[in-house]
């Protein structure tokens, strides 16, 4: 049996339902680059009672060679043979990586389970922003080559066009250690702009800037792109909201994040 | 203090960090409005651990009447005198009632924590649909008086318009135990598509029933319109995924839920 059990966005944000399932695994897979929580591996097991159970005893961590490339001789194989876990921060099938291994799990008839938990798509409702006038969600990501991909940009326009916030969750390169920030994310799309001289997006657009999200450390900062910049948001996870139209709701929660 | 914590999707599904919460409460409040779990309060409460703890002993079934007209005379008037919980299934602030419920507390100055979970929002993404590819969330309701509402198809054709899904959550009369069903919230879509002469949605149009989503009875049926219709989607709760284009490991995910 493959479980594939997410585990939100804090080291005991896990369900009983999942904690109950991790134990009856003989391994246990942490999926290492498409997100990250704000501590280590072994406060993690220490948290999920891991040490205090016989099996299994500790994370082996996924990376994306390994989930994507060698899975068949690793995951998919352990889970043919027992009990495996496939633990995910956040939500469990939050990336079309998670739902690739659940596929390759049913072509080989392994049986599977899916546990599910927040993701940051779910906390950012903690801003007071309702979460039904999210449109479509982007991701921004490191220029590479000195190329920048421009979608982001497009995705935020489109959903502006028909009133809806954007979330835009930021980079990571997990092998690297590299996390992208509220203000390298607010460079790239103020460049972005100026090079397609788009006022749509500029210094003095309004953009919620979330560090932490889910977490007690979480923070929320509003302020145009121009204030946000000088604003120090501390360690990762960050992400960065572009709200459309405010609901007096949405504006009075806002107000208690103001610059 | 005030804890508004999410229960998720089950009984099971709360957190290590949200019982914990719980178990250093005095009062505990169940939202009972916006959603629903498939199980008894007496279930619940004995899967929450509520009848082997000293406090709290039950769970207060909380209105939209209290919520929203008492209180001040009930659950923030507990929250400043003690360690209050109040219980959401799903998310903690998935609606604009929780949302405008943590403002009154701040007003007072009630020191509030919010314990986030899976909602049906994050939990679709077992259906094998893309999270960033929905747009903005509608709601089909009940029609009252022989007026239906029509914003949820505007919503519809706008997430269209922009390649995104859109998920419909279907509308709850929880006093008289009324829960729309897949088949209503079809017959309502059509309804008002005839009405309007607007071909955008029609009989042939491939939709995403669902039911339970999050559960172990999880229900994702794909299909025609005129083919869900003649689908058994068993109790509640359901809601109705209009998907856009569809990525190829979409549709290969979906192709294990077709009629």
């Amino acid at each position: 049996m493959l479980y594939i059990i997410g585990l939100g966005l804090t080291k005991e944000s896990i369900s009983l339902e999942g904690r109950k399932a991790l134990q009856k695994c003989n391994t246990a897979y942490l999926e290492s680059y498409t997100s990250k929580l704000l501590c280590s591996t072994e406060e993690l097991e220490q948290a999920l009672g891991l040490h205090h159970t016989k099996i299994p005893k500790k994370l082996i961590s996924a990376t994306r060679e390994l989930v994507e490339k060698q899975a068949e001789d690793t995951i998919l194989k352990d889970a043919e043979q027992g009990n495996t876990a496939f633990l995910v921060v956040g939500d469990a099938l939050s990336a079309t990586t998670h739902i690739d291994l659940l596929l390759r799990a049913k072509e080989r008839n392994i049986p599977t389970k899916i546990i599910n938990n927040v993701s940051i798509l779910n906390a950012i409702s903690n801003s007071g922003l309702e979460l039904y006038k999210f449109g479509k969600t982007t991701s921004i990501v490191f220029p590479q080559d000195n190329f920048t991909p421009e979608s982001c940009f497009d995705i935020i326009t489109q959903n502006q066009d028909i009133s809806a916030h954007t979330l835009c969750l930021l980079d990571i390169k997990a092998e690297q250690e590299k996390y992208m920030s509220v203000h390298e994310a607010i460079h790239i799309l103020l460049g972005i702009a100026e090079k397609r001289d788009d006022q749509d997006i500029n210094e003095n657009t309004l953009m919620l800037g979330c560090a932490r999200v889910g977490t007690p450390e979480e923070q929320f900062v509003y302020g145009t792109a121009q204030q946000l910049l000088k604003v120090d948001f501390g360690k990762p996870l960050h992400c960065l909201i572009i709200p459309s139209r405010l609901h007096f709701k949405e504006e009075e929660m806002l107000e208690e994040f103001k610059v």
